[in-house]
């Protein structure tokens, strides 16, 4: 008998409780022991609900309640998630979340507590919501050294992305759509901006390569710059625009880590991911490229993967079976302007030697069309180029009037 | 420090020992101890390899060898592999396997052998080579009631449906182009019979639905009837044809479980899998469609696999954390003649009112195109009809010199 807690009630809280009973059988079944959500923690009154007798307000009743073993930390933010999350684990409990803030932010901490405890910190709901990630980086790919790891991670910059690219639908009127379908917050940056995003390839460079990657490490680029006409070229090109974030292994034993919006050919795997859906393709020196797709948020998806890591620490209760991963010294993460790169550049000049003097310093370029191009836009794609290099190549030759209107990287998966 | 013997060194087995060695800190840090390939099983000799002096001929050693803690059996076929893997089991040690077939004969025999002497048997490289499936499908969908699972799970059919959809190759050409390029074998039946991926849907089903499904009770078809007229109506329609092996929960307790070339849609994300990769879609009643997607076999995909396996096994020595199924009653697994699917039919009659015949017999249908079409050929897709009834229904057709030239059923994924 596993005795679980669920410390808040919103979406994925809610979630929490509805999978639990809805799948009691299976999940029993898996667990190997019956399975019963015992305390909620909510500051909010749900009254009327069949399990309202369950919910408290006090932290403490779940803390000192000796019978509870499991508690799903699905609260969101850092605060008090960090010490509630801490607090169980020194008390002999495991703890599962969906909180990719939490996990991207005190990850290496929270696990190291739980290693020290004898307990388990899961958190297969912080990426790619349904999507099994996480346990099958550490358990099925643990015979690979991963190369690489790339994905679409967040739905809501997807599905505006989608109305971008097929049905020609501008920026803001994609986002505005978005809020109305309840995609996307009524404050979006966090999403847009690719913060979520950069979290999300923070948790699994850190699972990949066994050292934190923080956000503040991660070059972070939204989609708010792009435009249609970038869109329009990425077709020329024979690709998409996808918001991209990738980790990769560098042989000198640093990762390079970003989030941006890309260039992807069309016959990738990553290009046919449309809507709110994720895609994470993950390189291993022996398996090659792998891809996991689904649903990246939601009620039910979300939730289930904590329900999973429920079964899968009620099953561990009394060992300690967590992944673990080192904190990081400084200059891990490498300095996106010392990578090497291709590029999609899009200019405006109406200087008649513009061209020509793009390519004097950036050497060979190819040229791109779009249908209305105006007379005084170009765009091409580079060979792969230092970005440093680049960024002051670009500096130059926006004092000689040869503007840049857009920037976005190809990758080749 | 945890002992390794591999029984076979042809693709899979020398693919083992080569991860084994290439990824050695990789997978010591994964598995928290040393790892060793201690002997390795053949009759053949390898002189002149940097382990040749690890081979023996004869099985008892490695039984014998209290130090050998895992032993992958990578031999393939059922006997002596069946017999092996019992003898290790029974001797304490943890069993993992490529081995589609003995996995499809005798897996709940060989999972209860596993339990009942506290030690693993694992077979994640059985299904989708290098594609995790197996553990995700038991550890991260375990919340989630399965609905349903279809997949392309043989690589050597995708390929050559690849060249028919895409480059307008004949059948036999394309078999042929396989041959060559090392994908099919000389004797290609196991793969474009179905048999192969039936086994993979067995182990699939099995592990999905907890009781074992053998080969014999499922339905399979190959692809060798399928012709180019028949991928040019699938593009009308809007799809494209891929040989699929699907396994989903009825209502009344039992399954239905087949292996069939399909009509999917275009869209589907099974439908831009191709050449010789493979894609597992999982319908979970809560993650709702998740997909993996990857290379289904090689030699190093599926070795890294297999080395998860021994990782996991190592990790758990002494202990069982094998998933189980149990043996299945007779009547499981439901006559395909009782399903309700829709088709698409493609008919061959110079009867004037042979359309109309069809449409009285089938109700409504819908009718496709193609260039080149001969006056005397037509084709259609029909809604869902119950199996069997369409089988007399054709029968009967089939006396009034309305003459069936291709049945294909249609998926919807």
């Amino acid at each position: 008998m596993a005795k679980v807690a669920v410390l808040g009630h919103g979406v994925v809280g809610s979630g929490v409780v509805e999978v639990m009973q809805k799948n009691k059988s299976v999940i029993e079944k898996k667990a190997g022991q019956t399975m019963e959500v015992k305390r909620i923690l909510d500051l909010r009154e749900f009254p009327g609900l069949p399990y309202s007798d369950k919910f408290t307000k006090d932290f403490q009743d779940i803390l000192n309640d000796d019978e509870i073993s499991v508690v799903a930390e699905v609260m969101g933010g850092t605060h008090p998630a960090f010490e509630f999350a801490t607090a169980c684990l020194e008390k002999g409990k495991s703890v599962v979340t969906s909180n990719k803030e939490l996990v991207a932010a005190k990850g290496a901490e929270l696990l190291a507590t739980a290693r020290k405890n004898n307990v388990n910190f899961f958190f297969e709901a912080s990426v790619g919501g349904g999507i099994p990630i996480i346990q099958p980086l550490h358990l099925c790919l643990s015979a690979n050294r991963i190369e690489e790891i790339a994905g679409i991670l967040n739905g809501t910059t997807n599905f505006i992305l989608t109305k971008m690219i097929h049905e020609n639908m501008p920026f803001d009127q994609a986002l505005k759509l978005a809020q109305e379908l309840g995609y996307a917050e009524k404050d979006p940056t966090a999403d847009i901006e690719g913060h979520d995003a950069c979290r999300k390839i923070c948790i699994l460079a850190s699972l990949c390569y066994g050292k934190h990657v923080y956000p503040e490490s991660v070059h972070t680029e939204g989609i708010t710059g792009l435009t249609l006409e970038d869109v329009a070229y990425a077709g020329d090109w024979g690709g998409v625009i996808k918001l991209i974030g990738r980790a990769k292994r560098l042989e000198n034993g640093m990762v390079s880590a970003m989030v941006c919006p890309a260039f992807i050919p069309n016959d990738s795997q990553l290009a046919n991911i449309n809507d709110v859906f994720n895609g994470i393709l993950v390189r291993g020196n022996a398996t090659g490229d792998v891809v996991f797709y689904g649903k990246g948020a939601g009620k039910l998806p979300t939730a289930s993967a904590v329900v999973s890591d429920i079964i899968a620490a009620a099953k561990a209760h009394g060992t300690s079976n967590s992944l673990t991963w080192a904190d990081c010294h400084e200059d891990y993460v490498i300095d996106y302007k010392k990578c090497d790169i291709a590029f999609y550049l899009r200019f405006v000049s109406n200087d008649p030697n513009a061209k020509a003097k793009v390519q004097a310093k950036l050497g060979t370029v190819h040229f791109l069309n779009r249908d209305d191009q105006p007379v005084n836009e170009f765009a091409v794609t580079t060979e792969t180029l230092n970005e440093g290099a680049l960024e002051q190549a670009l500096d130059e030759l926006s004092k000689e009037n040869i503007k840049l209107l857009g920037k976005i990287r190809i990758l080749d998966y």
